[in-house]
């Protein structure tokens, strides 16, 4: 892993500028960005996979922009917020998320008729209000039934009920079934290591897409994958789309299972400010965990961040508005006002965090939204 | 403690109907606000110590109004965006966060002239910076210095750097020696074991107060507390103000540190919906880690929240807008739709993620904003 200083492209010297902008501040090299891009779309476009990236990651239009100019084809929603936002540059929207809610089904509906919707959900009561809603105002939505495949969380886990699942879709008026949906969030191996349980995962699916065709209902879509088994999507069976996001910016964990190549593939870092070395032991950043998302490595690992411009050294304790650097003795210490990046844990809940971002092309820099942060609507 | 489903006052029948408003949601009991508040307020009165809440749990200008009218003394603060929103309903401020970046100290320097500003600072570099550009704008900063007590944070460690800085603020135009700040935050037993910790923490305060005395510069202001020592601030010698501000909500952190008397001293809840029932063990919430924060028991324990309405049951997992809930076999399931209110393990964090709450006064509620979330200003 490359954790040097030359692991991210150099901060211009206006961000470096305390009088510029204030911290913390994230930052989005937009090269970094492009590059993420381009090799996810390639990648499936080589396995003759559809790449709808999960826009929960960076909920910007710019970036979403920068996806499906890459040659994402459809994107990936969880809110009503992000779906009414997306809509804005893309009619091609899959709702990976129930939506249990009276409003955030009139919320789906009121998205302009142009957008193409799939909607996943795994149960009957949520299906019957999606269905209700969509025939009452003369509309139609996709549904894809969601799988468990080994993770625990939504979506069934016995294919005799997926099955009928998929049956009731087909016999109500405005649900028309799509397909399967599935998350394998439960393999975060490095890649050398996935061997085993993606064959597993490769033999749940087979039974799965075997079961629906047997009753006459073979899928058209088949959404799998994340962001761990992102490069190992090729090898389930039957798979039409992958979901997978995160690629887009990478972050501490996607380094340390290896789907990034190294730092230099997170395009995403926060800026912080130095407040206080008010001891030879440790340095005290401005990027909280209001900032950063205080978030334990899901790999394993001591750390709430890394500092590639400190050579990989760690975030130590996270309180909400200070990062507490401990420094091994004799180091040499930063000093107050100094600025550095940190690549956080999870990049998802850090973005989350902010209200806007720098987006750095090159030497130059603006502020971009994240439009789609919150829920808006009726709160 | 009361974790049954008489622990939460009951939720109006409006809050429990998925036309009414959507989830998640924070939904705060402003009955128990008050009731926390005036029991700050006594208990800080009965002392002799001035109660300056720290706003970061609520970041709400009316949650500020009735610490403020419970008999709060003034208004802790980290944030420049905190100040300049707590300035509409408070002329006695406390920016307990060394300004250093020039542009916070812009904003510092544009809050209304009325406002009684102290800010804590640790090292000369910060405090330059802040003399010079309230001496140039002919204004006057209050300065605590900040100590460190044992957290390993911000704040000077050894006694003499602590006078050393006290000495330099004394000397510098635009600002003025105010006292004394710490924060005991590692401090985090339940009560009964806190004697020895809280005994440490006296000596060492004692020292710092013998030191400044001998210089000449006895603080006016000691400033200290937190929430998990709240109730025993009265045993730090010297102390004149505290500034906890958890206690406003309390979680599910200081029920179980017992400083909270139990889960009815919980003002903030995430009002939730079950979204998937996929199997007999377990069912799933809305409630995500971009509702919740996905942060550790700080005191240790499994889980992240509790749902008084159902027995204490805590949430076993957490995505961005998922939370598993897992169940003993042979419990009762909820059914798709119903809603059940969340206990946060850490509420801060949680209160950040949240554009707005519903401020609930008995069968009354309203939206009321996160006032001072994010940043603003120049980002």
């Amino acid at each position: 892993m490359r954790a040097g200083v030359d692991a991210l492209p150099p901060l211009p010297e206006s961000l470096r500028d305390g009088a510029a902008i204030e911290t913390p501040v994230a930052v989005v090299d937009l090269g970094v960005v492009r590059r993420n891009a381009e090799g996810a779309a390639a990648y499936a476009a080589r396995h003759g996979l559809t790449w709808r990236p999960h826009v929960k990651t960076h909920k910007s239009l710019g970036i979403a922009r920068i996806q499906l100019e890459a040659g994402a084809r459809g994107l990936t929603v969880a809110t009503a917020r992000e779906a009414e936002v997306m809509a804005e540059v893309c009619d091609d929207l899959l709702f990976a998320y129930p939506p249990v809610s009276p409003r955030t089904l009139d919320r789906l509906l009121n998205l302009p008729e142009r957008v193409r919707l799939a909607v996943a959900l795994d149960s009957a009561e949520c299906l019957q209000g999606l269905a209700r809603a969509f025939s009452g105002a003369g509309r139609m939505a996709r549904v894809v039934v969601e799988a468990d495949v080994g993770l625990g969380r939504t979506g069934l886990g016995v294919p005799e009920e997926v099955v009928e699942l998929a049956r009731k879709v087909d016999s109500l008026p405005g649900v028309g079934f799509e397909g399967l949906l599935f998350y394998p969030g439960h393999i975060r191996l490095p890649a050398e290591e996935q061997d085993g349980p993606l064959e597993e995962l490769a033999e749940r699916v087979e039974e799965l897409l075997e079961v629906l065709e047997r009753v006459g209902l073979p899928p058209s879509t088949v959404s799998g994958g994340s962001s761990p088994t992102l490069w190992r999507s090729h090898e389930i069976p039957g798979l039409t789309e992958i979901r997978a996001g995160m690629c887009i910016y990478h972050d501490r964990d996607l380094v340390k299972l290896g789907v990034a190549r190294d730092l230099s593939d997170c395009a995403y870092t926060v800026l912080s400010t130095v407040v206080s070395v008010p001891g030879p032991d440790r340095f005290v950043l401005d990027a909280g965990s209001k900032a950063l998302s205080k978030e334990v490595l899901p790999s394993g690992g001591e750390g709430y961040g890394l500092m590639p411009e400190r050579g990989g050294l760690l975030v130590s304790a996270l309180s909400e508005e200070h990062a507490v650097v401990r420094v091994p003795p004799g180091s040499e210490m930063p000093r107050v006002g100094e600025r550095l990046r940190v690549v956080p844990n999870h990049v998802c809940v850090s973005v989350n965090l902010q209200e806007g971002f720098v987006a750095l092309d090159g030497e130059d820099w603006e502020l971009w939204p994240v439009d789609a942060r919150g829920r808006a609507g009726s709160t």
